[in-house]
């Protein structure tokens, strides 16, 4: 246990299949009124119909709302700041987000934007926000990122083809809505991979060098929850339970990142998404069972406790056959969930490791809390299994 | 599991053995700059020097500090009314409240009546408070109430002989500090009711008809830091790792009944506190086991999902028999921390019985939660077992 730990997370969550209509309550407990208000999302969302619920809510509140649909998967800092100057005549008294990863981060960085004299870069790092930005309220649609009760919010740098973070206790919600209904529709490879996201969050947080009671009380429920309905929500999308448990489980594993920090899996994703734009979700799950082999020897205690909430038994089982049961059993579960398990196929050849691993070597924000220390060529011959 | 379920809670929260060291950073970021403070505690506290703790490190960031300890145990209107006007000319940036559930409970009260223009009993009852009140830090100097991450806050109504609760979201803090290092001299009395007093907490979420995914977790996750600990901490004070489960323990009750409520015990607690004054803590102690055992039939499952949490083995068991060895477990502790099982001697006689019962009954609020349904008569066959 570290000598000092931290919690922070959004002010109020509900969770429910269908709380999505009951967002008139806590609207009015937001600001005195609600004169005019924002909603971020993706045209795939808003097809669904799901922003016609926020909407009609907010109208009959005597609110005017605006709908942007502008905001880019895996958003660059150019794609951001145009939203923002598209809108930057208006004034909001609350800005709702509702979609994945990217349109949280988005909506996030949108609120403070609003209320502090920063450009996006300006904000890039830790602390660099000054001021608490508009209300916000995030709604997840998938289960994956636990971005809605993070304070970071990923952009990307295209020209140095790498994902920074912005890390700011600004940029926690001030309500975030977790409607499992709302994950009904998501597609088989997006439920896979976001899921698998989200379980790399717990278990990294778990077996980071800064993981304390806090972090692993939620990484554990987190395990737990996702452990036993990925597979469900993979095959049989329409279960509410399992989807319940997935979006329950991932917004934990935000939680559980948050007090303790993700460690070299993402560390060497962050460039697999900068430059190949391998998707954050699937680049974690490839790299989650490598990084586990090489950090073994230092987590084959940490490994045990997270065995029975994977569902393993563990009994009369030497430890490190249990720790070596939880990679396999991860590994059991990407086949099935179909995740890729090569990068070559998105473009990534034998040349292009070094540069990889130097890139990945960088994010030392994300190796301090690996338990054990990754040279660039350990980092290398990580990379080097994921090519055939 | 509910259809909806809420969780709120402080938005920043430290954890940390001597952590109170470390304020300024965390002040910084409250407010553009804090020049003027508001310390909230009682004598025996600023005579253990913690005050001077925070008071010093508000001095060198240039504030002017107050230090108010005229608040009294289990405060009544009246009293936190007083403490107001004598404070009502000066303009405060931040309110930090020090000592156990009386002074955080207070604290939050003080901070709210700063910015709206409501009397305390006006605010009484659910979701009365107009405005987010002063800024507050929270930080608790017992295992107990968990007031530092309720929206709640009990005071006394005199006249009336009967505690009654304020409950807004303008009651969470900015800022909770957990440090054991403040705990380590409480007595042994205080530790052992403080500690059943956050049991109880957990074990009554836990068992509530509102029951659900976040209280859950954190009332079973409270329930084995507790039942890991009390004992040690009782038994040996200065065990700063026994004291930590506690004060975490503790937290992770306040944050379970936020979510789900508490039930019949504290429905019974709260006449036999304001009238009779029995420490609310040894109250929900001596209840605890008898009202469990009234609601035996209705609650063997979930009695069960707490036994290995609470250290007791479970193999092989019929489950009747686990539920019974969870509430004999309870009554061993209750005994080994020598906490009082009979109201007689706080004056309470079996003529007092009838009008009791009827007063519990009205806390309808609580016993609502309550997996089954009491009557008058089974609420007076509870007091019953607490008289010789």
């Amino acid at each position: 246990m570290k000598k000092h730990a931290h919690f922070q997370t959004a002010k109020h969550i509900m969770l429910g299949s269908h709380v999505i209509k009951d967002l008139k309550e806590p609207l009015g407990g937001l600001s005195d009124s609600i004169g005019h208000a924002l909603i971020v999302t993706q045209g795939a969302i808003q097809d669904l119909g799901f922003t016609h619920i926020i909407e009609d809510q907010l109208l009959t509140m005597g609110a005017k709302v605006d709908v942007n649909i502008d905001i880019l998967p895996e958003p660059t800092i150019d794609n951001i700041e145009e939203v923002y100057e598209n809108i930057q005549g208006e004034r909001y008294d609350v800005v709702i987000g509702i979609g994945g990863g990217s349109v949280l981060d988005a909506t996030k960085i949108l609120a403070v934007l609003m209320t502090n004299s920063l450009s996006v870069e300006n904000m890039l790092g830790t602390n660099q926000v000054e001021k608490p930005g508009v209300p916000t309220i995030l709604i997840p649609t998938t289960s994956g990122t636990g971005s809605e009760v993070t304070p970071n919010a990923i952009v990307t740098l295209p020209d140095e083809e790498l994902k920074v973070g912005i890390v700011s206790q600004y940029l926690l919600p001030n309500l975030v809505v977790l409607d499992p209904s709302l994950t009904l529709s998501l597609p088989k490879s997006i439920t896979a991979a976001t899921g698998m996201d989200a379980f790399t969050h717990s278990l990294e947080s778990f077996i980071s060098n800064k993981a304390n009671p806090f972090s692993d009380m939620f990484a554990l429920e987190s395990i737990r929850l996702i452990s036993s309905s990925i597979l469900i929500a993979y095959e049989n999308g329409s279960s509410i339970e399992a989807r319940e448990k997935m979006l329950v489980g991932s917004m934990y594993g935000g939680m559980a990142l948050t007090a303790a920090g993700t460690a070299a899996v993402h560390a060497l994703a962050y460039p697999l998404g900068g430059k190949y734009h391998i998707p954050h979700g699937e680049a974690n799950s490839m790299l989650l069972p490598h990084v586990m082999n090489v950090n073994m020897d230092a987590i084959i205690d940490r490994l045990n406790l997270v065995a029975e909430p994977m569902g393993l038994s563990i009994e009369g089982k030497p430890k490190e056959k249990v720790a070596r049961d939880v990679v396999e059993l991860i590994e059991t579960w990407t086949a099935k969930l179909n995740i890729p398990q090569n990068i070559a196929d998105f473009g990534v050849t034998n040349e292009d490791l070094d540069e990889l691993a130097v890139a990945a070597s960088k994010v030392t924000r994300l190796l301090n809390n690996n338990p054990k220390e990754l040279t660039i060529d350990d980092i290398k011959s990580i990379y080097q299994k994921l090519l055939p």
